[in-house]
C-alpha cells in the first residue's frame, strides 16, 4: 500500500485521498470549513518524519485491515479491548455515508500505525488528539458491527435498508436470569477496538467518537484485558483458562464451519460474523470462598492444568460422562455447537456499601449462526449452569459484523449502496 | 533469597515462614483452622514445579521488594497501576499486626513471581485465586501508605499510635475548585500496585482484599495505564507529555532532595515519602474542540515535541518568560518546588445523557514535604491554571508511605512495635 498517495478520486465507491481525510476530520472536529492546502500530510508515529524507531516486538506490529474478513475476529487476541456502542442520530443516508467514510479512513490510518498530523494551522483544533504520537501500531484492529436497530428501529426503516438485514440479527431474547442494564446493552453500531497498548486502543475509540460528532452518539463503552502471555490460553478472573475449546476449529475449514456467515446471507454479510456480547459480572468474593472441589466441579476442569475431568492435559478431548451434570464445560459440550470465544476480563468500581468489586467477563463470541450456535447454549446455561450462583449477566448485545473491506471501500458501503 | 526455606521462627520481629503463610492465608480465606502439614509449598508461576519458561522481557522481571525504600516510588513506571484504599475495621492491635503480616508475606511472594499453590486440600478454598498461575512477576511492585485517620480518627487514637504520626500527614485542604467525591477519597491505608501486566496487578489487589477479610474493607479502587513505550515520557489524554520535569531530580542526590522524607520525621518515615493523589477528570470533548494554539498556550509546551515555549527539545530548561502567565508549566515552575510525578491515565464509563466519557488522570506525586512542595503548587494551580476549564478534581488523598523493609519485617512493624 502506498501510504503517501494523494489521489483525487472522490466518487462514493472510489479510493479515498488521505489528504482529503485530514480536511474532513478537521471539519468534523471544529465545525469550520477549510481548504485542503497546507493542512499537512499524515505523519508516521514517533516523529513527524514518519519513521518509528521502536524495537521489533508485538507492540510494533501492524495487523492488515483489508481482506476477505474484518480483523479482530479470528486475529489472535490482543491484550486490550474497548467495545463501544453508538446510536446514529442523523436520519439521512448521505450523513451516514460521510460518517462511515471518516471512520473507515481513520481505521486505515491508525491500524497502519499512522496518526493524523497535529496540524499546520494552529488556530484549528489538531486533527488528531495526539496521545499516540510516539506509539507504534500495537496490533490495533477495528471491527465494525451493526445492531438490529440499524436496519429497523421499532418498525421504522430509517435508512431504507431493512431489506438488507442479515438472517439472524435480532436482540438476544430475555433469559431467565437476566439482570440487564439497558443503558449498557445494544446499539445501532458497535466498534470493537483491540490492541497491545491500551492508549492506542482508547485513542481509536476517542477519535471515532470525535469523528461522529453530530452524526452519532456514544451509548456505552467497556474496556477489558487479558493477561499478555503469548501462546497460552488466558485465565479468567475465576482463575480458569478461558477459550480452550477454540482449538477445535482453528483451521480455515473450521472457521468456515463456525465463524463465517455464508449461505442465505446478503452479500455484504457473507464472510462476516455475528458478535454476541454478554457482560457477565463475576461475584469474586463468593467464588473465592468456595472450595477447590466446588470450583473444579463447576467448570468440569482442573483449575491448574485446565484438563477436563478424567483427562491429563488442557487440550485432551472432553468426556462429559466424567463431570457433574451441571458443569459449565459439560453443558457447553451438550449444546453440540461450537462458537469462537474472544472474551476479556474487566475490573471496575467498588460498591461502597459492601466493599465488593464490580469485575468479571466481557464475554464475546463470534459465530455464523447465533440462532443455532449461541442462543440454545445460552439458554441451556442460564437454566442449568453450575456457574450461575457466581455470575450475573448485566449487559447484552448482538451485532452483525460485515465481511472484510478492499482498500478504497468504506464500511457498510455494500449495505448503503447495494 | 532462599525461596524454599522453612524457618520456624515466629516472633513478631523474626523472619517469616512461607509455609506458615499458607496456613494463615488458608485461615483468612476460609475461616477454618488447619494444620501446617500437607498444605504444600509455594509454586513458581507457570507450573507447579516452579520454573517459568517465559522469554526474558520486562514482563518476566521481578523488582526487588526489600531495601532502603519501598518499590513503586522511584521505580520506572510500569504500564498498569491499581490504587486501592482500605479502612481498618478491627480495633485491636493484634489483629492489625496479623493483617499487615499477611499482606507483607503476600507482597513478598507475588513480587517475586510466586503464587500461593492451588492447595492440596480440595475441600478448602484455594489459597490463591489462581488467575496468575501462568504469569511471571511482570515487574510487580506493592507500595503501602497510611492516611491521617490511621493515626488518629476524629480525635480517637485507635491503635495507640497517634504519637507516631509523621510530620506532614493531614487531609489535603479543600481547594477552590474541588468537586470531590468522599467515597473515592482518603482512607486508613492505601496500597499502590503497579505491574507490566494488568492481570498480575489486579490479582494482587484482589488477594490483599481477600486477606483483609474481617479486618479491613475496601473503600475504593482506581485503575490506570500509561502507554508502554520504554524510555519515552508518556503522554496524558490531552496528548501532552506528562512527567518531563522528573528528569530534573533523577539522581540519588535529587531523590534525597525531592522524594525521601528525612529530618524531623519518626524513624519509620525516614526514607519514606508522601503520596499525594488527585483524581482529575479531563473534559476530553471540550479539550478536543480547542485549537492547537490554545492547547499549547495552556501547557506552555509544544504538543508534539514537548519542548517548553521558546525551546527546541523536551528536556531543555524551561524559561517561563516565554509562556502565558497562566500556563500550567509556568505555574509549576513558579511554585519553585519539585515533586516526583508518577501519574496514570484512566478511562471509564459513558454518561448516557451526554455521551461523554469519564476519563482523565490519576495524578500521583511523591514528595518529602507536601506542605512545602505540593500544597502551595496545588493551590496556585487551582486558582490560576489555564488547564482548569478542562479539568475537574473528583477525588483526593494524602498517604505517608514508610521506608523500605528488610526481609522478615512486616509493613508498619516499626510503627506498631516501636
Amino acid at each position: 500500500m502506498d501510504k503517501e498517495k494523494d489521489s483525487k478520486e472522490d466518487s462514493n465507491k472510489a479510493s479515498i485521498s488521505r489528504r482529503e481525510f485530514i480536511k474532513l476530520s478537521a471539519i468534523a472536529g471544529s465545525g469550520i470549513a477549510i481548504g485542503a492546502a497546507g493542512i499537512g500530510l499524515f505523519g508516521g508515529r514517533g516523529s513527524s518524519q514518519g519513521v518509528s524507531s521502536h524495537t521489533l516486538d508485538a507492540k510494533a506490529e501492524a495487523v492488515p485491515m483489508y481482506g476477505e474478513h474484518q480483523a479482530g475476529i479470528i486475529t489472535p487476541q490482543q491484550t486490550y479491548m474497548y467495545l463501544a456502542s453508538f446510536r446514529i442520530t442523523v436520519s439521512d443516508r448521505a450523513s451516514l455515508i460521510r460518517l462511515f467514510r471518516d471512520w473507515t479512513r481513520f481505521s486505515d490510518l491508525s491500524t497502519a500505525g499512522g496518526t493524523m498530523q497535529t496540524g499546520d494551522n494552529p488556530l484549528l483544533p489538531p486533527s488528531d488528539t495526539g496521545e499516540t504520537l510516539d506509539l507504534p501500531a500495537a496490533r490495533l484492529t477495528v471491527t465494525f458491527g451493526f445492531g438490529p436497530s440499524f436496519f429497523n428501529e421499532g418498525g421504522k426503516d430509517r435508512f431504507g435498508i431493512t431489506a438488507m438485514a442479515p438472517l439472524y440479527l435480532k436482540d438476544i431474547p430475555r433469559m431467565a436470569r437476566d439482570n440487564l442494564n439497558p443503558a449498557l446493552s445494544g446499539g445501532d453500531v458497535c466498534i470493537q477496538v483491540c490492541a497491545e497498548d491500551q492508549q492506542v486502543a482508547f485513542h481509536a475509540i476517542r477519535n471515532f467518537t470525535r469523528l461522529s460528532t453530530g452524526m452519532a452518539a456514544l451509548n456505552w463503552m467497556e474496556e477489558g484485558f487479558i493477561s499478555g502471555t503469548a501462546g497460552k490460553t488466558p485465565r479468567n478472573l475465576f482463575g480458569f483458562k478461558d477459550g480452550t475449546a477454540n482449538a477445535l476449529h482453528q483451521t480455515a475449514a473450521g472457521y468456515d464451519e463456525v465463524v463465517w456467515a455464508a449461505d442465505g446471507e446478503p452479500d455484504w454479510m457473507k464472510g462476516g460474523s455475528y458478535l454476541a456480547y454478554r457482560k457477565v459480572r463475576m461475584l469474586l468474593e463468593m467464588w473465592d470462598r468456595s472450595s477447590l472441589t466446588d470450583q473444579e466441579d463447576t467448570f468440569g476442569r482442573s483449575k491448574e492444568s485446565g484438563a477436563a475431568y478424567g483427562k491429563s492435559n488442557e487440550f485432551d478431548p472432553v468426556d462429559v460422562s466424567q463431570m457433574p451434570a451441571d458443569a459449565h464445560v459439560r453443558l457447553a459440550k451438550q449444546a453440540g455447537q461450537q462458537i469462537h470465544r474472544r472474551a476479556y476480563s474487566y475490573t471496575g468500581s467498588v460498591d461502597p456499601r459492601t466493599g465488593n468489586v464490580d469485575a468479571g467477563l466481557l464475554f464475546i463470541s463470534f459465530q455464523k449462526n447465533p440462532d443455532l450456535q449461541f442462543l440454545p447454549m445460552l439458554q441451556l446455561m442460564q437454566n442449568q449452569d453450575a456457574l450461575n450462583p457466581y455470575t450475573s449477566h448485566v449487559a447484552s448485545a448482538l451485532f452483525a459484523c460485515p465481511k472484510g473491506l478492499r482498500e478504497g471501500q468504506y464500511i457498510a458501503q455494500n449495505i448503503l449502496e447495494a
